[in-house]
């Protein structure tokens, strides 16, 4: 994987891996009927086919108006439809609105991103010359955005579909196969902290690997000694929380997220719906990418707000994980797991097999008690795509781990991903975290 | 044309104009892609496939099911999806969210209709006994209503293209060949009034032509003598309102009309674009389903809300005309004029042909300064059917004449139409009244 | 009564009726606590020291300021504070926000009202010499709007009131001693209708009384035969609508009416309390401008909206009368009864007297079917009070026959009182009509 | 004062103590007039005689309900009138409608209070026996409490008298005599960080001093080496980023900020009045308690929010100091300063004395970069009053330092403020911070 060369990649490499990313993302969308591309089911999320756009315009903007002088542009009025955020980028199609465009169709989306692949395979053929670094980098930050869509590409369409009174599956799929899990024995590993170091190592010329600039600069914290659950919350575990009126007390909350139940109306984890319930309480029915089922007490809880995770956490007597404490931890573990790759689109119920921690990396994005803030010395990107990831470091929170919606290239200990704290609609769960006793 | 025929219409003849009415719904479909169905542009407007789907479930509630016991259900759920606002046939998904639902796809809902049509072709083939007079008045209601929906579904597809800044046209066609025309020489029509009749016929046996409720029963009104404008206010006379500042000044305004315009920042009429102006103040450019275009002086004005209606007539020193003065100067007028049969699908410049009153019928609604109310001794129909009108008698203004939307057969003097006075994006203009001078 | 006279007042009598009127606005305050007056309840309502203020703006802005050329103004900043809704006369406050402000203090408002009294008094005496035509209409039109604002005044402090859960009395007064009454034995009183007159008669020089330019011109109008509920309805024969659960049925309400009815969260009349019900279902408590009491079923109900007022008449099978009905039948009543001159401050259950209609003047406004329209011919009064009621011509209803809280001065068969149709903070309650059976 | 003592106050001392902190609550009010105690000028603001109540409030739900069996409540109702947010207290009244309420009146409100005071003076006069720990805490609590709502009336009341067009002082006050001062010739002073401790020390049973339960545990960071500005950003310096368009690019703000910034129509610091400007483009004018002035170059910025605070940091090259920053340099100053007890009511321009870093306490509370999270270790106090602090520690920043409306007595070096990112109506300014360079 290319963050863990010891070179930067040649352009051969970097061509097999843009072919690669760029077919994944539509391999994606191979269950969809046309209509599900141009729904957005809110603000948040995005049709589809505009994620399809969108991230053919990061390399059009970025890598082929730049780097390739004579690149026909597809269509320019695409650059105010499909231009996210980026002010030095120029205007933009307002966000809330994206659901209001049936046009351009699917079709012409579809050759607006083979025009952009055309021209992408070959600058990196080399029959435009050799790709200077800023180019390259350019490229490398494109796959990595474009893997956060195809995240995001997943998680709006099961957002979309879960609005439908018909619920639509997004695919037909059984249960992974499963062998019988245990919970581990021990529930909590101890840390002794002391003064760490946290962050992605530097990038040096020749033996970089790719990190976001909010990961860096790698840099040193002083963490208390402390324990983490070995396993995340589940949906078993919470829904004990559910049950015993944990949505009715307020003293569990903070203030905020006890607003944010009320005006949301949250009574359970999202995706959750009790019309199934049998006489003996049991019976809630779950919505998946898979299709609905019954809830399974022994996977990952997720869909849960930083509001929920933070409230289950207090009323166990326990608190979330600081971000520095969880990669302090997750450094010692393997980045695998139940991840896009595992094309399973759900937290597993029997991914543990033993570890210290387990499924540290996958299943689900564990929320922290870290606001997402810039680490000391932090550099925003040069240029436009300084807007990346920096001017988001205000009321969001820091989550840890990837998801079973993250592709495994994608994730890494030192990975931040962000989200405000009444976000349900990303593969959000939990672990605990507290004080040696 | 049915409301003109003696007799109720026997079956074959109501089969017929059954085939017919829904061939007319799906043929204004055919320049539409995939995706342009699924769009709702705004709560008061609904996705293309909505309607397809909405006027099946009518005759598959109203008809099918109370008249063929055999009748095997499309899909249950539908009735959830598809009923638009009875109340009395259980509950109805949001109105705002009908653009959040991807599927039934677009190919399901065409699936639908051949299943309502394939069971109302044998209702009415008689294969299943004679026609009893409250199936065939149900029959009949629901071709009136879907020639209602025919006329909503090119208006919420004109304006969700128009929000797009693509400017996608519904279909691309030339303006319609047109010998020069003048303004009539005479501006005003005059009118004696005194004890009139207005109102439908009441419905007798063996003699009845269809009409809606609302449009009965026929009544006495006293009406002083006025005059009415010969023609429907033009584009060239409303730019003139625009362009001496009309929208800035309160003195013409209603106080909730000032109060809409600021809140909804109106400039001028629904689908006016002053990007194109050119140095001499010409140059507005006109959305149409036809295209973009030069705006044309002489065509009647068209997508203005009641309350620019109202202020462009104070402005000019005189009123909107009542209803009942309306209706009492069209009886005498034949009920023919640019209607959706004439397929321009937009006011016509050059439509006068020298009578009384000019365009009448057709190319835009006409806005009168009757709020909707029901006449004396109003009855709705029998049923659920009576929340079809009744229930929506406030707030709303009545609107005559129909438009170059309305299909021909739908449309007569007593025709009351009713629209809130914000609306915009149906084809809505005026036409001046005033005292005798 | 001025309206009554056969002459335009001689000065000495306006000045005397001035003083008078004046005296009356500042008597309804004695009850209230220094902070009583600074509150704004609502947007619809403003705080009593506003009101205080905004009549003696009237009188400067309209009288003072352009028949007293050395009339010297108070505070020309209150210009912008004081002024209601009139563009012509320069910027305003917004509405919403008059509680905002705590200056002027009470007692500035209070030496406000002194100074205008002083110069209005200088002006009234003849000081300035003899009073024009268009001043002595200034004057009087001061008068009437003045008698408004009292309404206004009671009716908004009542709101305040109501809000607070200490459930403060606007004063503590018992309910009138009141003889046994029965109602009338026959329900309904016959009208023929035919080609009737409504309106109040033109103004004609030298034989004027005062009237609003909406009540004018007199006018025809033809009226089928129709019948008058001899009394207003009760609040023991609204509450059997509350208890059959009329407000969960759709089907007797227009369609606004319903939707505003889930969104206010009405379950009964605007001040209906249902925390003291007893076991036997009796003990709603009401609150009233005396104090919080028991429900008394005698009484006219009050405080409900046109909708419900509407939804109540369609659950009896009758309608609300149109306003030319109304007019009509009130003709040929005497214009006396409960009103703020009795200073009962609320409907009363004991004033019926055996005529042929009850209580047509006084208690409650009565909700008309008629929305608010111009009258066929109506002419603004010139100028900026042109604005003082024909920019209101939508969406409003008419209501007719005064309150409890009306002056008995400014009442008349003719009356036009106008609200929306959500309304409830005023004495508003309904008489049923319907055609002869 | 009291958190500087070695010993837990004496039952006397703690009697003078409340006795003055008490009369100084009510000194603050002097200036008002009655109607300036009833009006909310936004949610976030509360009414001066809430203030009044509520802190009195504290005092018998907090003290004399749980430690005196015989006080005599003064208003049972009272309790849900003026429990600002505490669940665990039983029902509140809804915090934006506190100025829709009339009563209690202002005299009311004072007569409560003396009810108060009286009880709690016998309570600390040992009549009812000797003061237990956890009373004497709850006491020491309430004046804490009481000191932040001085605060917070004042702020309230320069709010709402600003949103007055008349623009009221508070009182009629010149600015204070004051010598040239100049800018620190150094701007800047280093620090070496490194593992520091920060928070207050822990409470120990006759040695501990008051800190709110926020401020601790005492606890170590790390902290590389960083520089302070030595005084506070000054108007004159902020007035150079509005004047270069400073609030019209995108690339200086979070994107929050910059979207709080559109949505909440910023173009300067609150309390700005640009309608002063003279043609030299100075002339820019400034609401104060004291009244309406010109601008003082010279004097700390006020009424920016953290938005602002950052835009500004980071168009200077520089940003916002981390919490533990700002308290590591403040330990080493003395905690005087322009606070509430100097009387000045407003940032001064002349407080620079020549120390390492000025106007450290006093003056503008100082936005930090810091969230406002728990401490590692965070205990709640115990009970009801565990809602006093930890339930806010979301979407909030950390202030320091005090302002001028800051009780002397009440302010340390640990102390942490906290508002939400938008919030601008405390006095509220900013330090910039960089790394060495």
């Amino acid at each position: 994987m290319i963050e863990r060369t010891a070179a930067p990649p040649r352009t051969h490499e970097l061509n097999a891996l843009f072919a690669r990313v760029r077919r994944t993302t539509e391999a994606l969308c191979r269950p969809l009927r046309q209509e599900d591309y141009v729904v957005q089911s809110m603000p948040d999320a995005s049709p589809t086919k505009w994620h399809l756009a969108h991230t053919s315009w990061f390399f059009e903007t970025f890598v082929l108006r730049p780097g390739l002088p004579r690149y026909p542009v597809f269509e320019e009025r695409f650059a105010l439809l499909f231009n996210s955020y980026y002010h030095a980028a120029g205007e933009r199609h307002p966000r809330p609105e994206r659901g209001l465009l049936s046009r351009p169709t699917v079709e012409e989306v579809f050759a607006y991103r083979a025009h952009v692949d055309h021209w992408m395979g070959a600058l990196l053929a080399g029959e435009h010359g050799a790709l200077g670094g800023e180019l390259a980098f350019a490229i490398e930050l494109g796959l990595n955005h474009e893997e956060q869509h195809q995240e995001l590409l997943l998680t709006d369409v099961k957002h979309m579909l879960a609005l439908n009174p018909l619920e639509p599956a997004y695919r037909e799929r059984g249960p992974a196969p499963c062998a019988a899990t245990k919970l581990p024995s021990e529930r909590w590993a101890s840390f002794e902290g002391g003064l760490i170091e946290v962050g992605a190592a530097d990038s040096v010329v020749g033996a970089a690997s790719f990190a976001f600039d909010n990961e860096r600069p790698r840099h040193r914290r002083f963490v208390p000694p402390f324990e983490l659950a070995r396993a995340p919350v589940t949906c078993g575990e919470y829904l004990e929380f559910v049950e015993v009126g944990g949505y009715l007390r307020a003293e569990h909350w903070l203030s905020d997220g006890w607003d944010a139940r009320a005006r949301l109306g949250w009574e359970a984890p999202l995706y959750w719906k009790r019309d199934g319930l049998k006489r003996d309480g049991s019976g809630w029915r779950i919505l998946t990418l898979n299709g609905a089922r019954e809830l399974d007490p022994a996977e990952p809880v997720s869909h849960v707000s930083f509001y929920e995770a933070d409230a289950y956490a207090r009323w166990q007597g326990a608190r979330l994980p600081l971000e520095e404490e969880w990669e302090h931890a997750a450094t010692g573990e393997e980045p695998v797991g139940n991840l896009l790759d595992s094309d399973l689109l759900h937290p597993a119920s029997c991914a543990r097999v033993g570890r210290r921690l387990e499924q540290v990396f996958g299943d689900v994005w564990e929320w922290t008690a870290s606001p997402y803030t810039p680490y000391p010395g932090f550099q925003p990107f040069q240029g436009t795509l300084g807007e990346y990831n920096g001017k988001w470091m205000s009321s969001r929170w820091v989550l840890r781990g990837g998801s079973c919606a993250t592709p495994a290239r994608h994730i890494r200990a030192s990975y931040r991903n962000f989200f405000g704290p009444e976000a349900r609609w990303q593969f959000t769960g939990l672990r605990l975290a507290r004080a040696p006793r």
